[in-house]
Formats: structure tokens, C-alpha cells, sequence
């Protein structure tokens, strides 16, 4: 399903060779239209990669005809050169398609600091636009992985007839700076492009964006919403925007799901928060705390070590107030012991923690992974 | 040597049964005088522990004529019971000494969360007092280890008669807020206490301050200069500060190179920042990048990993400007590929980072640590 669930979309996946090991490496996604209305958001990272300056500047003028994608290469801090590899990518992918390059967008992921390829990957974008296909879109959500173990797609199908569908990858540099990671969302309603922008940041907002999986950011987060209008029907506003906060949601827990070495997905919800600033600030420091990650790896529910990120931030809170409840058990109470810490079932791969800072009624939720061994070697055994 | 290097002081260290497994959990400092002034840095962390909102209170007379230490137990977030409990380790120490409970420091570390077992601690401070000896500062030093392989300990001896020495603890939870970890240095130069302190606080802020392990900061961090004037010398302001200063870098220095489970220490120096502030944010955000970490560990000079930290920061830089080396190699350029990164040697425990702003002439050096296997064991196969 992916992006092509929703009609007016074809999309395919091929290995151009970019990857040594021959794996899938270079994904299209084509919007046949009628209308081609889009709107993205990118990592808020000020050292951005070449695709990310691109295709910035393709969404200005609000329509995106195609999106061209590769694994096995971020293209980032590259330099001039870098940027005229991802310029002429879109100029390919245009000539090929018969579109404006000004309306091909470009995504890349992979190791910074290295050229890529172009002469396998101009050649792979011909062949990609001669597999397009309205059943493309498993194949190209399989081509964008990286060192993720499984490929990520959702779909929301309205009864009003229109859908939302989406692939994403992510695994590793997985913390969130406005948006974070590959991800291509499509959908046949017909959305104008400042509605589609406004539906994005308001679900990328509460998604992707408290998704913080390792506290690194990347220099090539994309988020892209391409609306098609084939279904020929204008959606609620309201209902377009869950749809779109929903396709978001999804992803965005499969990315948690599969965070390189992770053994676990860390559900951290921190209530009765003076604002939802200070919320989502208290959350972030959990859940970047290594201690604490190592500790919820060792199924040990340490909550001294919540206390202690919890008191590096500039939160509103009084120490002998705070409570932590890790798993439904309320561990600590008033800043101090509370129940009996044996009582913490921690056996399953979800783990809940519950931070009350006592000051107010706002919340947020951050999703996090543990910190493990297999993390380590996945990212010091080899240039990733 | 340690804390009875300098004259006028006594101290001991012996098993009083807090740690289950019988190795030394007290230590006792006395200042014998003839004068008592003292000064004293804490951790910045808002959730501090009974200890520390104790001895903040002493230090305000400025004046300490003892300091209580013990490990085994942190004594943090144990509520209006734990702080009884310190008071009590003050009054008694103060009963047995025959001082004022108003002139006694106490400090704390081990595991947050739990109340100390009084039953063992009161009596060990009169066994401590009891075995007080000017020669006694190596067993005060090994008595306050946690997880520290080796106890830290330095000495500074100045020409004009007075000496400055210190002991130090900490290997994990180990970055700072203003201090970190516990430290009591002693001196018997003559210095009044505002001096001391703003010596200390000088020395604090680019050394401990400026080490940065693991991100986590704790709950018990103090650090304490006593000065017992016992030389009959006062000593000139700026040498006595350089002397507190290197004796506060040295044992910064030995608390990084045996942080839990690293095998490299990294000596991060961020130049050409428009301000100082800029070059900590910078070097801070390179030191806590978790991906970063794991490579200096695969001894793989990843130094997108670098951008990719200084590009989350809000120091004034241009991405195309900036310029990186590893260990002397300037293996990016202009924000780009630079020196061949087969150059690189990284096969030493001491790695060098050095990044470029290119946006003033700024600098400031951070310390951090690898992230590892042994990291992760250390701190997920038991409550630390």
C-alpha cells in the first residue's frame, strides 16, 4: 500500500547499485494529479544536507510533481558539488518524467560526507521511472532502509473516500528537530497546499517530533505530503488532519519499533505540567538520560535516575512533589520512595514511565528506546 | 598525600558497613586550624540531595571544621527523613569532634533513593574519628569510591611554603552543573573565605565543570576547599588560584580516564567561536552525541557525526565554514570532505577533536567519554 494507497499515485523501487551489497538503494514516487499540491517539513539541524537545501526550495512554491529517494548516501556536507549532484538528480528525473524540475523534490540517507555516485544513480532514475507503478509503493519503501530491519507504511482510508498512505525509514540519528527521518506521505484528497502544510506541522508536531530514539539529530530529516486530488473529494479539515496525525502516529511508533539495537520502546508521558513546553522539555531530558536508558535495558526501574533529568531542566516543578510511576506503579511519590519497586513488572518490550510534575494540567508523550550493547556495535563496528 | 598533603589536617577511611560488601564507606576530614575558612561548589541539578542541601547551609558561615563522606548510599530524594539523617551524621560528628554541628559539611553518594542505614553510619563516624591521622588521606580517598577503579588523588606545593592537595570520586553520572562529583581539597595557606571561594569557583568552571562523561548529571555533586592557614603564609591571589586550579584539572583529568566503561578519553576543543558560552554549547553538544560516542569507540573518525552535533546547537557559525580535525588531521573543510581520513590514527586511549566555528577567536576545551559495551553492562545489570 504505502504511497500508492491513495489514487493518482504510481511509485517504484530499484537497486541502482548506490548500496555495495546490491540491496534496493533508489525509490520514485510520481503524483499524476490532477492536482500536484505539497508541503513539507525538514530537520531544524542547521547543518543540512544538499536534498534538504533542494528540495526546501521546491516546496516554496507549494506543488511537487515527484519525489526522487535513495538509501546508501546522505549527501550531506558535501559541499557545492554535493548540491549540484542533488540539483542534477531533480533535472534527470524531470527530463525523464516530461515534469518541471522545479517541482521534483529529492530525499537522501546514508553516510555523511561522501559524493555519491551519479553514475549509478542517474541511470537508476531512468529505470526507476520505468517501473513506476500504481503498486509501487511496497518496493519503494523497501528501497529507502537503511540499517532499519523492516520497512515502515501506513494507510488511512476515510469513508469519505479519500486516503492518507505514507512510508518512512529511520533507525539510527533518530531524534526529532521538527521533523525527522525519510518519510513520503500521499494522499488523493484534494487539499490546497497551505491546508496540506498546516495538517503536516500540527501531526508532525505531536508524532515525529517527540520521537527521540537516541538524542542525535540528523542533517536529512524529510517529511513530504503530496496530495493528488484523483478522489476528487475535499475533506473536513478536521477529519484530514487526524487522518494525516494518525498516518504520522503510526510510522512514528514503527520507527521507535525498530531503533537500531533497541530492546525496548520507552512510552514517557509527563503530566500535570505547568505548560506543554515545559512537557515536552521534561520528557526529552528523560528520555536522553543514558543512565536511565541503560537502566530500563537491565529491566531495573530506577527511578532515582528520572528524578535526576528531570532536575536539569528549567521546568516548573518543587522537588518534594515530584511522582514517577514506571509501568502503573508509582515508584516514587513527593520526590521521595513510594511503592515497593518489586512490584514493577518489566518483562515486555513496552515500558511506560509517568512523570507527575504537580504544577499544572499540561502532557506531553516522548517515545524513546533503551540503550543496549547491540546499539554500541551497530554504530561503532563500521562508519554508518 | 591527598587531603592531609597540607598542613593542619587529619583524615581517615574505614568500612563502617554501609556498603554490603565490607570495603570502606566513611571518610572523615578534620581542619585542625588555626583558621577554618572553606568555600564550596554543588551540583546545579534541582533535585539535590539531603547532603547537599545541608552543607549549602553550612558554607554559608563560611567556616567548615570537618567533613563527613560517605558512599554506599546517596542519600538523595529520601525526603524530610533523609535530610534527619544527615543533620544526625552533623551532630554527631560535631559531639564526638567537640565542634559546632553548624561547621560540619556532610556529603553523600551511591545509590539515590534509599535511606542510610544510621545504624552503621554513627557508629563508623566515631570509629573514624578514632583512627584520624595527618597521614591519613589516602585511605579518606579510597573510603568515598563507588565505581572508581582507581582513587584520585593530587597535590600542588607551592615555592612559598604552602601546598594545596585534594582527593576526588566519580565514574559515572558524571557531567557537570557548575561541580560535579565529590571532591574536598585542602590547603594551609592562609585565605579568607571569599577568596577561597572565588578561587574555587575560577578553578571549577574549566574543569570540572568542563568534563562531561555521560550527559547525566547528579544529584550529590559537591566540591569543598578547606583551608586551615597552618603555614602562616597568604599567598598571592593569582598563584594561589592557578594552584587550586591545577589540582582541580588533575583530578578532573583522573575522573575521565576511569568513567565506567570507556576505553577512550576525548579531548574536545571547540575554537573560533564568537564567545566562550558558544564554544561550551558546541563542545558539550559534541560531547553528548551519543552516535559520535560509539564511533570514537569503533576508533572510526566519523566527523559527520561532529556536524551533525554543532548543527543542533545555536552558536553563530556558517555550515560551509566549518572546519574539524581528528587527532591533527583536518578531516573536514569548509563543512565538506577535507584531509584523507585514512590519516587518522585513533589506536591511543587519548582522542582529540578539535572543531573550527570560524566565527571569532573564542575556545573552550570539554572532556568526554566513549560509549561502550562495558557502559551499558555497567549500568543495566545492577541498581547504581
Amino acid at each position: 500500500m504505502s504511497v500508492t494507497a491513495a489514487q493518482g499515485f504510481t511509485a517504484s523501487g530499484i537497486a541502482a547499485g548506490i548500496k555495495e551489497n546490491g540491496n534496493p538503494d533508489l525509490a520514485l514516487v510520481v503524483n499524476n494529479g490532477p492536482r500536484r499540491a505539497a508541503a513539507g517539513v525538514f530537520t531544524s539541524n542547521r547543518v543540512k544536507a544538499a536534498p534538504v537545501l533542494w528540495s526546501q526550495q521546491v516546496l516554496k512554491g507549494g506543488e511537487v510533481s515527484a519525489v526522487v529517494l535513495n538509501s546508501g548516501g546522505a549527501n550531506a556536507c558535501t559541499g557545492p558539488l554535493g548540491f549540484q549532484d542533488t540539483h542534477a538528480t531533480a533535472e534527470h528525473a524531470a527530463e525523464v518524467l516530461g515534469h518541471s524540475a522545479g517541482e521534483v523534490a529529492v530525499a537522501s540517507t546514508g553516510l555523511i560526507g561522501i559524493r555519491l555516485p551519479m553514475d549509478k544513480l542517474l541511470p537508476g532514475v531512468a529505470k526507476a521511472a520505468a517501473e513506476l507503478s500504481a503498486h509501487g509503493g511496497e518496493k519503494a519503501a523497501i528501497a529507502i532502509k537503511t540499517t532499519d530491519t523492516v520497512h515502515k507504511t501506513a494507510v488511512v482510508q476515510s469513508p469519505a473516500g479519500w486516503t492518507v498512505g505514507g512510508m518512512a525509514k529511520g533507525a539510527g540519528m533518530l531524534a526529532p528537530g521538527l521533523a525527522t527521518m525519510l518519510v513520503v506521505l500521499t494522499t488523493d484528497a484534494d487539499v490546497a497546499a497551505p491546508d496540506l502544510d498546516a495538517a503536516l506541522r500540527a501531526a508532525t508536531r505531536t508524532t515525529f517530533d517527540r520521537v527521540d530514539s537516541d538524542g542525535c539529530m540528523s542533517t536529512n530529516d524529510t517529511v513530504l505530503l503530496l496530495a493528488s486530488g484523483a478522489s476528487g473529494t475535499t475533506p473536513d479539515a478536521a477529519e484530514f488532519a487526524e487522518a494525516v496525525r494518525s498516518v504520522c502516529d503510526d510510522l512514528a511508533r514503527q520507527l521507535i519499533g525498530d531503533a537500531e539495537g533497541a530492546s525496548k520502546d520507552i512510552r514517557i508521558e509527563v503530566i500535570g505540567a505547568a505548560t506543554e513546553e515545559d512537557a515536552v522539555e521534561v520528557g526529552r531530558s528523560i528520555a536522553r538520560n543514558n543512565l536511565l536508558k541503560c537502566a530500563i535495558h537491565g529491566e531495573d526501574p530506577n527511578w532515582g535516575r528520572v528524578l535526576s533529568a528531570i532536575g536539569t531542566t528549567s521546568a516548573v516543578f518543587e522537588p518534594d512533589q515530584l511522582n514517577v510511576a514506571i509501568n502503573g506503579v508509582w515508584v516514587c511519590k513527593n520526590g521521595s520512595v513510594g511503592e515497593d519497586r518489586e512490584l514493577v513488572d518489566m518483562r515486555y518490550r513496552e515500558v511506560s514511565i509517568t512523570a507527575d510534575l504537580a504544577a499544572g494540567s499540561e502532557s506531553a508523550v516522548i517515545w524513546a528506546n533503551d540503550l543496549t550493547a547491540d546499539y554500541v556495535h551497530e554504530n561503532s563496528a563500521y562508519s554508518s
